[in-house]
């Protein structure tokens, strides 16, 4: 497969990011937000989905597929459409099984082995990997606020027409020190507090079905006080460019059927999906979305 | 009420537990193995049992039902039974809705009030409370372990055929620090690890659901790592007259449907239900159960 040459950078793109953009599209809302966002900055991004995790909606424009595994296929496509960043965006909700990837042929097998690797580190070092891994040939990875603007978190304060009474300002203590804590330990983003006390922390599950569980754990009446808060933030140790903790509509939606009065999250280091929409949301659903200063980095 | 003469002790328990002991029933199996125990050994034992919580068994023998909230109705009882010694065995599913319960008449206010205050500070203020509170009485409150003989995990090593292989041990060891995380924060007292990553941490749930919650996310492909071990401890600061944590048939039989290879508790600060059924359950499905060292008490 041959290199094609480089385009020329777009003046009308942040000049942080000029040079073509490809976005590797897991599960969620967050690649076809930044899709959108470059087309209206004049961008023409490629859409790298991911196999059996892309929301459909991507395959409608310009795009490649590839398999989790398949990071030689990547690179491969990078070098062929001429791509100057990478933004990764999205979750990856099915976990490869590798040994089925290690048959011959299947890409660059240098950089699988790194993968490989890196795999068994967790989340977190699966990442850098990635990113070391396709940037050690010549692409520019970019986080998805780095190419959206207004998608992070803005500072400390209160985003909804309500705010966090002081039963949730107990609640959101409680759930961001539990939070942190699994974060640091590269588990999970988020955790919930009822009554002052932590009632349910993120493993793989993921956000929606913690608070799905938390919304049965209350109709059992295992969870007999009211109220209660969300709690998202990233990793003391996180990698910016990926895997920033998000929230949007759903998030929304799943709180208030977990019964929660609202939902916090750390100024500048989490994605809101739809700010508008979010915010809209929550107001109409009597959220109070809060954001809190920064985590201190704890690595 | 007027208060009974307290009987004779029984020179059939151990010394330490001399007199008639009462068992604050919760729910599982627990209140009913320290019944069977103390019967055998010639005891003759009260069954308080929580309304909603404890077994239906325990209403065959002498027995009285409290609520959660009735604290004060439970001094009573015990006062009127001539009461020593008060085990409190089993978990609390269903949280009580503290303001029901602050009608007047119902029982002692001050040590209803005492419960209020406690209930806010987690599992393992309330227990503190709710026990220095029952001895303020005169009572003694005693562990399931002190009238249960063997009832606790042995010395560090294998209890089945099957022990922890390589990998198990990677995964013992994640699962074990996150558990004790979590212990320390009165959160949970559990994890599951798999592929040296912990995927499940406890909370409000328990151990059956979490382990449900693993073997749900193994059909959907979420989790594709074979194998992976279940981890219990006490909390560092656990107060060892109740909550230990508990591991039994049904755990294992929730192990072996999530797919795990085995489990690992803390020797010497949990209870197995029902050792040789335990064990007979593990062998049979090829699971492995190690006990590890006490966990330092970080509090």
């Amino acid at each position: 497969m041959t290199t094609t040459a480089k385009k020329t950078p777009r003046t009308d793109l942040p000049a942080a990011i000029a040079g073509r953009t490809a976005i590797v599209a897991g599960n969620g809302l967050l690649p076809v937000a930044v899709a959108e966002s470059l087309r209206k900055q004049g961008g023409n991004p490629l859409i790298v989905a991911i196999k059996g995790e892309a929301e459909p909606a991507l395959y409608d424009g310009e795009h490649a597929e590839i398999s989790i595994v398949e990071l030689g296929g990547l690179v491969k496509i990078l070098k062929a459409e001429g791509i100057s960043n990478v933004v990764l965006a999205g979750g990856i909700r099915h976990r490869p099984e590798f040994r089925a990837a290690l048959r011959p042929g299947n890409g660059n097998l240098v950089a699988l082995y790194r993968f490989l690797r890196a795999f068994r580190l967790g989340d977190d070092g699966l990442l850098r990997a990635v990113i070391a891994t396709i940037e050690s040939y010549g692409f520019r990875v970019v986080g998805a606020h780095e190419v959206v603007p207004d998608i992070l978190a803005p500072a400390p304060g209160t985003m909804t027409r309500k705010r966090a009474d002081q039963g949730s300002v107990a609640n959101m203590r409680a759930a961001r020190e539990a939070a942190v804590m699994i974060g640091a330990l590269d588990i999970g983003q988020a955790a919930i507090a009822v009554g002052g006390r932590v009632v349910a922390l993120e493993g793989v599950e993921g956000t929606d079905a913690m608070l799905q569980r938390v919304a049965e754990l209350r109709r059992a009446k295992r969870i007999n006080r009211k109220g209660g808060v969300l709690v998202k933030c990233a990793k003391p140790q996180q990698e910016v460019r990926a895997d920033l903790p998000a929230i949007g509509v759903s998030t929304v939606e799943n709180a208030m059927r977990a019964g929660l009065k609202g939902i916090a999250v750390e100024a500048g280091r989490t994605l809101i999906l739809g700010y508008a929409e979010t915010v809209a949301a929550a107001n109409e659903a009597g959220l109070f979305i809060e954001t809190f200063e920064q985590v201190q980095d704890g690595s």
